[in-house]
């Protein structure tokens, strides 16, 4: 055994270690790409545990992952450079809901849908709500700073965070933030840890903010004849003086693939629908919901659904759960994406992904949460078919390219990962992410936090085939 | 003339040099406490001039202060070490609204009321409102991440900022975030940079986010017969399921200040008043208003008054924004803090400060954001009388200390500055601290940006008595 994975194996349970070809391989991998095995797996279940694992890996310069349920899209947990992943997904699940506070503390391994669970208990909502929210664990969500549908009305993750416990690359335990809703003593290191995609150090505890839960709400599901008018009926909705809770858009080929996977009544002649979700007091979401009726006659709606019980709406939403599964199966491979532009251009966004669909003859489908412009373009191929995937890789590059030329990001919500960083000086610029590194380096002289992560390294290219 | 002077001033036009005596005294002092003379004041008109004097300054290591209106509260924009004052307000305004996108782009210069102003003309709105938004700048609420009462409701001046364009300490161009509501490429330097306090670089250019106007709003005043009823009450009204856009409480010396200085009729015989305003849609105004009488009579408010008209309603908010220049009359001097609290312990700092108040024979009232747990503590005094302002900081001191055991914060808005740099690491530790230090080193190698600001030089203690 190596002398560090001997001093490292002296303070942690022995059932909390997995050193075993079977046990590492199920750690080699997350919802992305790629298949990188780990030398050893720490399920760290205390901060104390995790001081330890961080002050090994530094004194022998060891890669340390950090890993919650592994649902991250774009490779945050994986070992690309073996190492150790910190699995906190056994850690014991703290949830301590401060009522008067409108605050909850949370530990690392708290499921995030359990979040709101507790907080409607009192009356109070957790708004982040990524899809993955029933499995994928809060230390997860902070890491990468996780969207959600109804991240257009209340934003995500991170405008949820009043205060971490972070245990530094070099063992040190800080905290940041607080307890309160105003904050600014100093830097703003707790929007900086979050979204840092694990770079900076292990987060083991947070405050989060709760908001009073809405009284009421109401779903309503509109047709279009093309993408164009879905899209210019977002732009209409959110400057008429309305802002939904969500809009979710569906393009043809992603109703077809869910009528095909589990029929759930979904329009199979419209070429998009858009599904909004309004909530607040019932007086107003009356007013609202005749409104929005207006707005979308007015621009064009072919057909519109009005779901008059809890039931209706919620078998709406469902379908609209279905489509990543639904798609999965056309192909065997999934190659999914959230390039995201300003508002406006939606529109724009939507021909440029014709485009490269037809250009390269993939089966791109396009979803997502269109109000904020956070659009899920999915490809689907096959990784066996080499000739494919290089074009798949092209038109990826391709969407990239577009979404930062409309003034849009990478990424809006699943982060960078491996997957992405190829592509960071080209939004960032050479200077803009010399100013990231340079907080790296200085945090984690010794490179152990998540390493190959966020930053390209020398060379990097987007490379969509295993191992 | 010095070197650094003659090569910085090459590049400036004549008449944005200011370097005489009568001109830098102008500039050596803002809201705060102190008065420092810079050795020249610029007033860059644009990014161009910014790097000049940066890379100049860089180079020969000169100290560089950037300046809006100088409104700072906590000292901010002071040349405690001479050097350069940046000044930044003689910059050409510019205010592009993108409807569409719910975004406006702004200069460094613009008015942060005007932000509102020309949002409103769509239909939309910039929620920051701190008190001074109609003389300060964009770029020092920028800089100090400025709260204001609408915070409770709709965040600070951060929540809002979309993108950046800042030029580093060392004269780089960078461009943070963008203008996307969702954006997780990479760090969040926009995050980070935004309530830096001016020590990470200069900010040029600002793409904040916009959301619809509400259609209603509706003010209130309660009178109760002592603070801690009113602390309650905040607590029971946030617990309710209504989330006002303002909750802002007066003591007993606050309502007599503003009634001696300017009559406005408020209740002289209450030991406090909250003043509180919802907004959103006039239905649900109708049936907030009547929960919100429920509450109030429930837990033992002694008077209520709700304007009919508009004119009744800003004639309650002018009273409340007399506080400052009211209790200003009382004493020559203000010492004026925004230590804050998690909402549930309003009531014990409220005893807290009462505590202090008599144990030092202090003229100390409270009023402020009280709904966001943000009090602002005031003590009257003279800065003339040197025992008198040993009490004072003693008490200060003794302020903070008590905002930090009661799990708050040094500051919720007015920014560290030099008045509460000795106090960073009480409240950060040594490690928190050494974190926020080693981001300042690696973007500032010569400790140009600001230097004298959130960190505590060494032995530096709070001193209230100028020069």
């Amino acid at each position: 055994m190596e002398k560090w994975m001997q001093v490292l194996t002296e303070k942690i349970p022995n059932q909390q270690l997995i050193s075993d070809l079977a046990g590492r391989y199920s750690y080699s991998f997350d919802a992305s790409f790629g298949e990188h095995l780990p030398d050893l797996v720490v399920q760290a279940k205390n901060r104390e545990e995790v001081v330890h694992v961080l002050k090994v890996a530094n004194d022998y310069h060891i890669p340390v992952y950090p890993r919650g349920q592994g649902t991250c899209l774009s490779g945050g947990p994986l070992p690309v450079h073996g190492g150790i992943v910190l699995d906190l997904s056994q850690w014991p699940q703290e949830i301590d809901v401060q009522v008067e506070d409108l605050t909850v503390s949370v530990s690392p391994s708290v499921r995030t849908a359990g979040i709101n669970e507790e907080a409607e208990k009192h009356g109070l909502m957790y708004p982040p709500d990524p899809s993955s929210a029933h499995v994928a664990t809060i230390g997860g969500n902070l890491a990468e700073n996780s969207g959600g549908p109804r991240g257009l009305k209340y934003g995500v993750t991170k405008d949820y965070v009043l205060g971490l416990e972070l245990v530094t690359p070099e063992g040190e335990i800080i905290r940041t933030g607080g307890q309160t809703i105003k904050n600014v003593t100093g830097f703003d290191l707790t929007k900086l840890i979050v979204g840092s995609e694990g770079t900076l150090g292990v987060i083991t505890e947070a405050t989060l903010k709760l908001v009073p839960k809405p009284l009421g709400k109401q779903t309503m599901m509109i047709e279009f004849m093309n993408l164009r008018t879905a899209g210019a009926a977002i732009s209409h909705t959110l400057t008429s003086g309305i802002l939904p809770a969500k809009i979710e858009m569906m393009d043809q080929a992603c109703i077809a693939a869910v009528e095909n996977f589990r029929p759930s009544g979904l329009p199979k002649d419209a070429a998009a629908i858009i599904i909004v979700e309004l909530d607040g007091h019932p007086e107003t979401l009356k007013v609202e919901i005749e409104m929005l009726q207006k707005i979308m006659r007015k621009i064009g709606a072919t057909g519109m659904t009005i779901p008059t019980t809890e039931k209706e709406a919620d078998d709406i939403w469902f379908a609209r759960k279905q489509v990543s599964p639904a798609i999965a199966k056309i192909k065997p491979t999934k190659v999914s994406e959230d390039a995201t532009v300003p508002r406006s251009k939606i529109p724009d966004m939507m021909d440029r992904l014709q485009e490269i669909k037809d250009k390269y003859s993939l089966e791109l489908v396009v979803f997502g949460h269109a109000g904020d412009g956070n659009l899920h373009p999915n490809i689907l191929c096959d990784k066996a078919d080499a000739a494919e995937m290089k074009r798949v890789e092209k038109a990826v590059q391709e969407i990239f390219e577009a979404a930062v030329d409309l003034g849009g990001t990478l990424s809006g919500e699943h982060g960078i990962g491996t997957m992405k960083a190829p592509f960071m000086e080209y939004e960032l610029g050479a200077a803009g992410l010399d100013m990231m590194k340079r907080i790296k380096e200085s945090w984690d002289p010794n490179g152990i936090m998540n390493p190959g992560k966020i930053f390209p390294e020398k060379g990097q290219k987007l490379v969509l085939t295993d191992g």
